[in-house]
């Protein structure tokens, strides 16, 4: 296993990921409280809302308070996601997330359809005006991304040929506009990967893109999660979106069991057993995983926050000898 | 991927496990309903029940009555646990379960003692006493394993080395009684398997015994089960027992979080978008898991039950098209 990484970056993308998707409400004063117990676990990154139309995510309406709000600690960075040049606005002017430009296309033009509404050109054109806003703003731009690069379900199969297309008009549109993408997101946005195809279109896009830096951002839907993460470690991957305690989902997959990102508790458990560093302090994680279910009120579906860490059963047996 | 097999075996064990684990009264009528459902999936090898005391557990209590009323299907073996001569005695007088002889130690002295209250010698001498019923009943065997082969809640880690000599212990024994071991289970009876320790472990064996065919039984507690099923096939493991919906947990792993067998479904669907073999039909087995979360009556661990084959939906995208 001397191909797997020795360190990892985990994104945490959970309160993102989860106040968009729930469907109760969960007041302000609570997201902040997970915002910080996350920023206390040595996660380097948080994705902490989507400045997204309210109308369209209720769960989203408070987005610009919480970044007013929230704790901010030394070392991590606080980020945003925006869909369009509005949500970029909001973005700038909440000032306390760090604003970085991404060029990100669908590799299924269903989904994007259905999405968005806009055909791929479209899309494209959509993506130039983006890139011009982010000149004017001064906002550095160097990460790339395809959504569903893994399957659609209103599309099927994405043939790895029709990825590395998708994938090369990200470049494209890159070269277009002098910006030089370091990282590239593999999103599995409904949940299609399965560790071979994991390795498949990784191992495709490494080899033709070898100086960029994949990040793997993969649904649970189908329980694959951890597997198709393991997969990408063994391809070199070293950078994941993940989500803690699984919270999240897609709310356009178009079907109830769309579960959300890999859980991030689950994830470094399988690192830290594997001498994989994450920089993540394992208990203070499962204590957010915790605290995250009881503000949303209900179960979900990390795993080591309810069997716990081995960690601490080490402790136990060596207090007890 | 050259090095994954062409098809794997798989032991659906949902039935005992689940019915063993479960708190609530489970009707006989609806066991029999779910080892039908089942029967009709293509599964070769079913474990109904473990003819166990039911004072300690009770939910074994009808297990004589479901194998004398179960429905069986030409070429599925229906098969069961035992644990003592008392349970051996049991499963022959029921006749209909396929009874084969088996030899399994514990890696875990102290799992062990907690479980059974035996050293390891007394152990052995238990299952030297069961080889020699085994012969005098002509019960065939073949089959080894080890329980807690991958670390144990009261014991810690269990070193490669120690699995190594506890193994040996079982093809001693066997040679003993002129048995020759075909089959070998590693159980991860407490969840603390990663795939690196799949590999590490299912390595060392298979180098040291080639001739074998190693099973693994993963239990899912910390959301390992798919990767570390994974880690197994990429190790050339053809055989895996599994439990329907994710049914079960082991009653005496000492924490309430232990959950059950990696989930049947979710392994058969990696293995099917894999172009793995496995003989089973996905639909009817996604239809036997939510049979299974009907019959225990609360929600199981199963995701692809909750998140539906790929091919459905590649079904609706022809259609559409």
């Amino acid at each position: 296993m001397s191909d797997l990484p020795k360190a990892i970056r985990i994104n945490e993308e959970g309160p993102r990921e989860g106040f968009q998707f729930e469907k109760g409400h969960i007041p302000t004063e609570r997201k902040l409280e997970l915002i910080d117990a996350l920023s206390g676990t040595g996660v380097k990154e948080i994705q902490v809302v989507s400045f997204v139309n309210p109308k369209r995510v209720p769960g989203m309406a408070d987005a610009d308070e919480v970044v007013a709000r929230m704790n901010m600690r030394e070392g991590v960075r606080y980020t945003a996601l925006w869909l369009n040049e509005q949500g970029l606005q909001r973005a700038l002017a909440a000032k306390r997330v760090d604003v970085k430009g991404r060029i990100v296309l669908c590799a299924s033009d269903a989904f994007l359809k259905r999405n968005t509404n806009m055909t791929p050109e479209e899309n494209r054109q959509a993506t130039r005006n983006m890139l011009q806003t982010y000149r004017e703003h001064g906002v550095p731009t160097s990460h790339g991304g395809l959504q569903a690069a893994f399957g659609c379900n209103f599309e099927g199969d994405i043939s790895t040929a029709k990825v590395l297309a998708a994938a090369e008009s990200v470049f494209s549109l890159a070269r277009e506009h002098d910006v030089t993408l370091k990282t590239f997101a593999l999103a599995d946005t409904m949940a299609w990967a399965t560790p071979g195809s994991v390795k498949r279109v990784v191992g495709a896009l490494r080899e033709r893109y070898p100086d960029v830096e994949f990040i793997l951002h993969l649904h649970d839907t189908r329980g694959m999660g951890i597997a198709n993460a393991y997969a990408g470690l063994q391809m070199g991957v070293r950078i994941f979106d993940a989500s803690v305690a699984g919270l999240g989902g897609c709310p356009f997959a178009g079907h109830k069991g769309a579960a959300g990102n890999v859980c991030t508790e689950d994830l470094v458990f399988m690192c830290d057993e594997m001498g994989i560093e994450t920089g993540i302090n394992l208990e203070e994680l499962i204590r957010a995983a915790q605290l995250a279910e009881e503000v949303v009120g209900h179960p979900l579906p990390g795993s080591v926050m309810k069997g716990g860490s081995l960690a601490r059963l080490r402790e136990a047996v060596s207090a007890a000898a």
